[in-house]
C-alpha cells in the first residue's frame, strides 16, 4: 500500500539551488535513496569512470569484472589485443555471464543456455532459435572504454563527456615514464566503507584530519598543508628549509628528464574534474614508508631517479592515483547504498619486481592499507552523524578548497541535470 | 523527508503496453518493489495457490501454516474431517496464532489473551469484553479454500477465478489413481532462492538449460525436447527408436487401465491457466532416479503398472507437480521480496510405504534436491543480471514456449487490472 | 527508476479519521515506513521523551549519548553542574562527535579535525578557518532539556507541549521522597524487540496478558486486575480481603508519612499525556520479587518504610516506571525502524547500596528481565500478526482502557498534525 502523507516533498530542485557555497551539503545528499538512484544516474551513468589497469589483464582472453552501482561491466582484452568493455548480462534472458572477479576465457559463455560470444562481443552460438533469428543483433551490450597510459576508464553514457580526451592529452606526458601499460598488479584490496560514496571522496580531498587519523601517512608528507611563508613560526623554521631543498632538487631533476612541470587544478570547470599535483616528499622522499625509504627495488618503466616525490592525480567523479619512482597506487570508490561504498585499491610496481626479493607486499602496502583503515572510521562517523535531524552544513576551512571544489563539480552537475527538466 | 525528483515516473500501464511479445519482460518486472506489491495484490492476491497436500494434515485438529508473502495462513481439518483456511491472526488485537510449522490442536487458542477459537474459527472465549460483545462477529478470518485430489488451494480475493472448477473437473480423473489424499508425506524441504518468483517460475517452465545444468535430471527424460522427426540426426536415430517404443508403451497402458490420455495446454488462455502432460521416461522408465529405476516399492494408490511415465503438471501463478507409479513430488514457489523467494518441495509416497524398508528418503529426493540447487544457482545469475542496468530483454527460443505462456499470462493479469483503473 | 502504479494512494488523512474507536489501530499504523517517519516527526520530535536519569552523569564532565530514532543525543553535565543536551553531531562536517554509551570528558572534541567544545556547547577551537569565522555562531546545535526529580527528557521540537510544567510540578511531591538524583544506577539492558513502538507500548498497557505470559510479575500484583467489588466470586474472596488490608495499610503509611495519596490519570487529555497510580502489592509487599520480599537492604531515599508499595507512572509517548521502596526501574522505549525497537530498561537503589552486600543484581532484576523477554514474544508475534492481509482491527477489552487511551493519545496528537496541513 502507498501512503500520501500531507508534508509536501522536498524538490530536487530546492535542494540544489539552496545548496549554500562554502559548507558542506545537505543531509538528504547523503543519507537519501532518491538522491543516491540520481547520482548512479547522473554521476556515474554519465561521467568516465577509473576503473581497472590493463595490467590486471596482460593477454588475449583476460577479463576482470567490475560492479559500479548497479552496473556490472566486463573488461576484456579480445583476440586482437584490444581492451573492450560490455555489461555482464547475457542478451538472452539476461543472466550474468562471468561471476569471478577475474580470469581468463577464449569465448565468453553464458551459463544458463550457453549462448557463447567471441571476446569482442559478437554472438557466435544461441540454441533454438527460428531461422529468422539475426545473430549480428544480439552481440553483447557494450560499454563506452578509453586506456589512458595503462588506465581503463568506462563510461556508460550514450554521450560521454566530451573533453575526456583534452584531459587525457594532458596527462599522458606525466604518466608515459611510469609505463603503467607494462607494470605488474602487486596487490589489491576492497574495503568496504560504512558511508556515502561523496563522504568517501570529501574525506579523500583534505588533509586536515590527517595530522590527527593517519600517523603512518604523514610521515611521508611535509606538515606544512595549508601553509603559506608569513605562517612558518620559527619552530617550523626549519621543516620549511627541508620542504625548500626536496621541492628544489625535484624541480631539477625534473627539469634534467624533461619531465613536465606543471600543475593544473580544474576539478569543478570541466565534466571531467582533475588535478594533477606533484609533491615532494619528507625524509628519504622516495616513497610512502616510514621515513620516506624506497619500498620496491626496482623502478617503474623508464625511472631512474628514486627520489622523485608523489604525482598525485585527483579525478572526478571517485578516483585518484598516487605515482611514485617504485610503484603507483590508485583508488576507486564504488557506489553500494547510500550508506554503503566499497574502496577499491590496487598497488603496482615494474613488472620485473619479484615478490619476497625486490618487494614485500606488506610493506608496500602498510601506509595506505593503514589510512584506508583510519579513513574508514572517520567516514563511518560523519555518515552517523549527517543522517541526525541535527545536522547543520558547517563551512570548509582553508585547507578544505578540493573539498569545496568537489561538492561545486557535484553539484553543477546536477544543476545540468535539473535544467534539462526545467 | 519524501523527494520530489523531476524525472516522470514510469507508469505501470506503459510498462505492460510496451511488453514486447516473444521476448523476457523489463527489469522492473524483476527488481522493483513496486510491481513486487502489485504481483502480491494481483497475482498472489487473486488467483487460486497451490498451498499444501491434504496428506499433511490427517487427521482432525491437524493444521499446516503457510506464509504466501505477506499472507499467513492456517490450513486445518476441522472436527467434521472438512478442511478448512484462515488468516493466521487474532481478530482481538492481531497477533500471529499459530507458530509452528505444523501440528495439532484441540481449539486455537492465541498466545497474547487467550482468544480461543474452535478449528472451524468459530470464536468461543473472549475475556473481559462487554455484554454487549457479539461472538458470532469475531470468528477467524477465513480464506477460501478448493480440494482437487488430495492437492489444497487458497485463494485470498473475494471474487476467486470463475474457471477452477472446469480446470478441477478436468484434472481429477487424471489424479484419482494416484491417490494422493491417503498419501503419506516422505520428506518436504524449503529452499531459498535469491530471485524474484517470476525468474524461479521461467526457470521451471524450460528445459533448454537442463543438459547444461541438470546431469541427474536429464538422465531420466528422452533428450529430445522441441525437437521433430525431421531433427533426428543418425547419431540420435537409436534414442528417438527407444523413444518411440517407450511412448507406445505408455499409451498401451493408459489404454488398458482406461487412463485419459488428452494432453492440454491452456497456459495462457484463461485465469486458471495450466498444462497437462504425460511423458514417457528413458531407461527403466519408473522413477527420477539413476537409470529410471524405481524408488519407492509400494506403487501410489490404485497403480499397478511401474512404468508409467511422468505425468506432468503445471500451474500458474506458481506450482508444478510430477506424478509417477512410484511417487510425486510437488512443488509451490513462495515469494519473499523482489528479489527472493522459496521454493517449497513436497515429495509423497504410498500411506503404508516404510521408511528404510520401501524407500530411502535420500534416494527419493536426490534427483530433485539437485536440480533445485542447479537452478538456485541460475535463478540467482539471471537476478544479478537483470539488475544491471545494461539488462536488455532477449528473445526466447523456439523451446522457451511455455515461458512465452507463462509471461503472456501474468502480463495479460496486469492488464486486465489495469484496465480496471483506466 | 519510480515506477507509478495507478492504486491511488491511503491518505493519512484517511486513516486518521476512518480510525475506530474502542479497536486496535489499522496496519499501516503498525508497519508502514511513511508512518514510522510520520511518527518521528510528529511523535518522537516534537514531544517530551523521558531519556535517562541524573544517576547516569553524577559529576560534571560526565556524559551519555542516546539514539532516539534518527536522533543522536549527548546529554552531559556541565562545568556548573548543569545538565545539557545536544545533538551528537559537529558543527563542521558532520561527524558524529561522542561514540561511547557514556563516559566523562574535559572538553567534546571532534574525532575528526578536532573542533572543539566546552560542555556548555561553545566552540572553542576550530582549525584553519578565516579571520572572519564567528566562532559563537558555531556552538553545538542543543536540544530542549529538562530535569524533574532526577529524570532527564529532552524534546527536539522548536515549540515544546507547554503543559510538560505542569505535569512536573504534579508528579514532584510524588518523586521527592524516593531521591532519585543522588540514586545510584545498579543496573541497564537494551533489548531489541521485533515490533513497531507502539506495539510496544501497548503490550505495556494493559496487563490482560500478564496471567498468561507473565508468571514471575504476577506473584507481586493481586490478581484482580479490572475486578470491582461485585465481581468477586467465593474463590477470590480471601484474596480480596488480602488486597484490602494491604490497601489500607499503605494508605496508612501514606498519611502518616505525608505522602499525596492523589491518583491521577490524564492519558488522552493533554499533550504530556501520563497517569499515576499507587499500587498495594501482594505477599511481603515490598518489592519485584518471588513473594514479594525486599530486594535492596538500603531503602531509596527518605523512605522508612518498606512496604510502600507500586508507585507506578505512564508517560506518553514512551515511557513507565516503577518506583518501589527499596529500588525503582524506568523504562523506555526507542524506535529503529517500524518492525524495530529497543526497551532500555534501568535500576536504580540508593547510592550508598553495595552489590553483592546490600542487593544482588541477578535477584534485583530477574523480574522484569524475564517480564521483558516474555513481552519481547508477545511483541513479535504481534508485529507479524498486523503484516498479514487478513488482520482486521479487534475490539479491546474493558480493561484494555489504556491501551485505548494510548491509542487515542497518539491518533490525537497526528490529527493536530493533518489539521495544520489542511
Ligand atoms: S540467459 Fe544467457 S543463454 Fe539464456
Ligand atoms: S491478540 Fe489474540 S487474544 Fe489478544
Ligand atoms: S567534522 Fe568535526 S571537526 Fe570536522
Ligand atoms: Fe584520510
Ligand atoms: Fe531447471
Ligand atoms: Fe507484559
Amino acid at each position: 500500500m502507498s501512503l500520501a502523507i500531507q508534508t509536501p516533498p522536498v524538490e530536487l530542485e530546492t535542494l540544489v539551488r539552496d545548496r549554500a557555497v562554502g559548507y558542506s551539503l545537505a543531509a538528504p545528499f547523503y543519507a537519501s535513496q532518491e538522491i543516491f538512484d540520481l547520482d548512479l544516474e547522473v554521476i556515474f551513468g554519465r561521467h568516465w569512470l577509473f576503473s581497472a589497469v590493463t595490467a590486471e589483464i596482460p593477454d588475449a582472453g583476460d577479463y576482470l569484472t567490475i560492479d559500479i552501482g548497479p552496473y556490472a561491466v566486463i573488461i576484456v582484452r579480445d583476440d586482437d589485443e584490444e581492451i573492450r568493455a560490455f555489461h555482464n548480462v547475457c542478451r538472452h534472458r539476461g543472466s550474468r555471464l562471468l561471476k569471478d572477479a577475474c580470469g581468463s576465457v577464449g569465448n565468453i559463455v553464458c551459463p544458463y543456455h550457453q549462448w557463447t560470444y567471441r571476446p569482442d562481443g559478437d554472438l557466435i552460438f544461441a540454441e533454438s532459435q527460428p531461422d529468422t533469428f539475426d545473430k549480428s543483433r544480439f552481440g553483447l551490450n557494450p560499454v563506452n572504454v578509453k586506456v589512458v597510459a595503462g588506465l581503463i576508464f568506462v563510461c556508460f553514457s550514450d554521450n560521454p563527456p566530451d573533453d575526456f580526451d583534452e584531459v587525457a592529452e594532458f596527462l599522458e606526458p606525466y604518466l608515459a615514464p611510469y609505463d603503467l601499460t607494462n607494470a605488474k598488479v602487486a596487490h589489491q584490496t576492497d574495503l568496504v566503507e560504512e558511508g556515502n560514496w561523496k563522504l568517501v571522496m570529501e574525506n579523500n580531498r583534505e588533509c586536515q584530519h590527517c595530522d590527527g587519523a593517519h600517523p603512518e601517512l604523514v610521515s611521508a608528507y611535509f606538515p606544512l598543508f595549508g601553509y603559506s611563508e608569513d605562517d612558518i613560526t620559527p619552530r617550523l623554521r626549519p621543516v620549511f628549509e627541508r620542504y625548500q631543498a626536496a621541492r628544489a632538487d625535484l624541480d631539477r631533476v625534473c627539469l634534467l628528464r624533461g619531465f613536465p612541470q606543471e600543475e593544473r587544478r580544474e576539478l569543478d570547470t570541466r565534466a571531467t574534474g582533475f588535478q594533477l599535483s606533484h609533491l615532494a616528499l619528507d625524509g628519504a622522499g622516495i616513497s610512502f614508508s616510514e621515513g620516506g625509504a624506497q619500498l620496491c627495488k626496482k623502478l617503474l618503466g623508464t625511472m631512474t631517479e628514486p627520489r622523485f616525490g608523489d604525482l598525485s592525480l585527483h579525478l572526478q567523479p571517485n578516483s585518484w592515483f598516487h605515482f611514485l619512482s617504485d610503484h603507483a597506487v590508485v583508488f576507486r570508490v564504488l557506489p553500494i547504498s547510500p550508506e554503503k561504498s566499497i574502496v577499491r585499491s590496487t598497488w603496482l610496481v615494474h613488472p620485473d619486481a619479484v615478490e619476497g626479493v625486490d618487494y614485500d607486499v606488506e610493506s608496500l602496502t602498510a601506509v595506505w592499507e593503514a589510512t584506508n583503515r583510519e579513513d574508514r572510521e572517520l567516514v563511518a562517523d560523519t555518515q552517523n552523524g549527517v543522517m541526525n535531524p541535527g545536522y547543520i552544513p558547517g563551512p570548509y576551512s582553508l585547507v578544505e578548497d578540493d573539498v569545496e571544489a568537489f561538492a561545486n563539480w557535484y553539484i553543477t552537475r546536477l544543476q545540468h541535470h535539473v535544467a534539462a527538466f526545467r
